[in-house]
């Protein structure tokens, strides 16, 4: 055992290596998340406590994610909340493999649903880790003896009110250590480990040994950046949205009867899914001038305003840009019985961020497997993901800015961006062919719709989108 | 009756008035708020629909805040998030003068907690206004019998899970629509009222009056700026944070032993209050070295990390600088039972802003009345508000300065800002003894703490908690 005085220069020493490495990471604009998962809640938080106390509390936060706030949404949803910006430090307590652990002792998950769960944490840290994010883990252990007799006399000694739940007992068990020492093992990214600090008596040994282990795992993180080698995707079959064969039209007068039909069916559909909690998430992506707006203006023309909600995706602000370009996405995945309409998505990093250069291939190239990832956690949590590709042609396209330059009322759609944006047409196209080609998934469609007929396109938008909610509401 | 052609081609004015209207507001940096309220909800969505076909979608945006998300916190909370950034529009569908008419004719309210949410729409909307923001607030009216029928053909036809509400019903009501002109009143800010729209079977028609009334008033706040003129406060008592008698000091042993007693009783508390649903919100502010820093991680030392939150208060972001400035701190009001702890605060525009000059005079002379008003409202919600001023002598500031720059471990606190605003002692002394005399309520006190001495502060600090929640938990 240490003497007093040594334990105390061993942990001034620590805070200084934990300051450095805190600049260090600030200088290179790495975020760092610092997870504290554990059988011993309360060693967990006075961990949390130590550390702020230790880093330099301007860019550090301390979160204590609530997973009954996710309600409907995929499990991850309320950590994804605290992906931590560039040069800035996230600690949470709460942490998904703990959380995973007590399901699994309480019987609530296991088989395919678990096997999915421990992959989706791995993707989840893999994925951070790919976008130079530090995902660094503690797993904070008592031994059962030592908590149970903390435990109970917790709960000896307080008559105001210190509950030891259920959980904390249940995490106590031998068998609960046993679990979430596999769990721990299936459930990391590669290269990402828990580290397990056992917790006992001495509370500033303890916390100089997990600061010694975060210390080490920043300085790694540091110096190694996670260079995920990806490589392009290969060459895949054109002409998936390039047809001879002209685009479908309808007149005036079918479109106003099916029109009318459709509206109101799309409404009563949403007011069922809000009454049943069945949420939906649209993405209607296409070339600029395709008509997605008013497609989408169509699509909730009789929606409950209380029911949907509509997206545009602007360029990221700087808080979006400091982080993973998933978050600002995650952020809005919509409350239980809701329908979100997203005017351009997440689907940028792999079509204007490609064309663009604006992200390197590696990123690029890696985005769509965690896009079918993110779509697959809508999914999985109940909800319907369906991609609407409103596709026109080359020709059409400079019809229409030729029409919106002639128009008052349509002028300030267009902007300088748009005749440079045109000369990249056939690159955009072939990014858009092949992110439909990876991305068109079963729990998550495309429908391409010919869209060189406006009116056309408004219908069979909110056909496929009236079809896909149907198909979920029998 | 317009035959068609006319009300098409006044419809394209309109449209043409409004995207004008946006332009300018845009150019001039205001935000505006378009409320949509009464009896017709399926005609409001209508008619926000219709906006975000006329006004230039990217700068506008419509939401229908939902009132239940508020669960605990104040009435206005919801709104308050969706509070639109300089230049750009919100649309809101749902709003709180409808709201509180369907409240109070379910006999929900009444009497004082009735005029108290009057005054508070009157004081939200006019600080909004007087910050530079539009707002714009319609009342869609369907007369009684047409509305039944509309909604009694709804609910004939649509097997598939139309559902008219009793709230439909109650605001169809001929009694509700006297009530609600009676409330439209009471409850609008000055110069700030409700334009009454009557809705009937035609659409284009009832949107294009809407539209109208829109534009009218979009043109009208463009015109005159909001030029709230409020006189600087006068001079106060002074000598409140100046005493000639030295600080009350706790010795080592003392300290040790009354941190671990009062910690221990936090965490019942806390624990407590969670479970009660009891939500806090603390305060601390003080000169630059006072040890709020300090104080907070004592407070939060035994706190399990699920209950409570730290907030610190750095510059703010451009999506913060660009609203009111109450807004990030809307943004935060804690859930049921959780604890929030601000380091530095809404403080600091009677503070660092009235000091530095970032603020106009008549901006942070009202800011007393409005963050009193904000208080009121957090406590009206039931919540525990308590702020801490942590005070320190000018001498003691100047020797932790040194202190922390000899120390390695502390260097990194020190900036050059902190010798610049050690210059502005005095003025900074004076904004904050007008603070604490201004804003002392029953409901949201102010504790004075003496922090020459760490320990004596710490102790007091975590006494002053202690007690504030105790008197509320027995």
């Amino acid at each position: 055992m240490a003497t007093r005085s040594v334990l105390e220069r061993s942990r001034s020493a620590l805070h200084l290596r934990l300051l450095a490495a805190q600049r260090r990471l600030a200088a290179k604009q790495y975020g760092a998340i610092i997870v504290i998962g554990g059988n011993d809640r309360l060693a967990a938080s006075e961990l949390a406590n130590q550390l702020t106390e230790w880093f330099d509390a301007r860019t550090v936060r301390v979160c204590a994610p609530d997973a009954a706030s996710a309600e409907g949404r995929p499990f991850l949803w309320p950590y994804w909340q605290e992906v931590p910006a560039k040069g800035r430090m996230t600690i949470v307590v709460g942490d998904w493999l703990t959380r995973t652990t007590l399901e699994v002792a309480r019987d609530e998950l296991s088989g395919d649903p678990l096997r999915a769960r421990l992959k989706s944490l791995r993707t989840f840290e893999e994925l951070l880790a790919a976008d130079g994010t530090s995902v660094v883990k503690i797993w904070l252990e008592t031994p059962e003896k030592s908590l149970r007799r903390r435990l109970s006399e917790a709960e000896d000694t307080d008559a105001e009110g210190w509950v030891v739940s259920p959980d904390d007992l249940l995490l106590a068990k031998k068998s609960s250590l046993n679990l979430a020492r596999e769990l721990r093992a299936q459930g990391s990214g590669k290269n990402l480990p828990w580290k397990v600090v056992i917790g006992g008596a001495e509370t500033k040994l303890r916390d100089l040994h997990a600061g010694l282990a975060i210390a080490a795992q920043l300085g790694q993180a540091s110096r190694r950046r996670a260079a995920a080698k990806a490589k392009k995707p290969g060459s895949r079959p054109r002409g998936l949205l390039e047809s001879a064969a002209p685009h479908p039209t309808l007149d005036k007068k079918a479109y106003g009867q099916q029109m009318a039909k459709l509206q109101v069916r799309l409404g009563r559909l949403t007011r069922l899914a809000y009454t049943q909690g069945l949420s939906t998430v649209v993405v209607l992506e296409g070339p600029d001038a395709a008509g997605k707006g008013g497609a989408i203006r169509r699509l909730c023309g009789l929606l409950d305003a209380a029911h949907y909600q509509v997206y545009p995706t602007p360029a990221p602000t700087p808080e979006e840009k400091a982080r993973h370009y998933l978050w600002r996405f995650w952020n809005k995945v919509p409350a239980p019985g809701r329908l979100a309409v997203f005017d351009r998505s997440w689907f940028g990093r792999v079509m204007v961020e490609r064309v663009e250069g604006f992200a390197q291939d590696a990123e690029w190239a890696r985005a769509y497997a965690e896009i079918n990832d993110f779509e697959a956690r809508l999914a999985e949590a109940g909800m319907v993901v369906l991609k609407v590709w409103i596709n026109i042609s080359k020709e059409e396209q400079l019809r229409r800015f030729h029409a919106r330059e002639d128009s008052p009322h349509k002028r300030h759609k267009m902007t300088a961006e748009d005749y440079r944006n045109r000369k990249k047409w056939d690159a955009n196209l072939r990014a858009a062919e092949d992110m439909i080609a990876r991305t068109d998934t079963p729990h998550a469609p495309w429908v391409v719709v010919s869209a060189d007929d406006k009116r056309y396109a408004r219908v069979a938008t909110l056909k496929a989108v009236c079809r896909a909610l149907s198909d979920r509401l029998d």
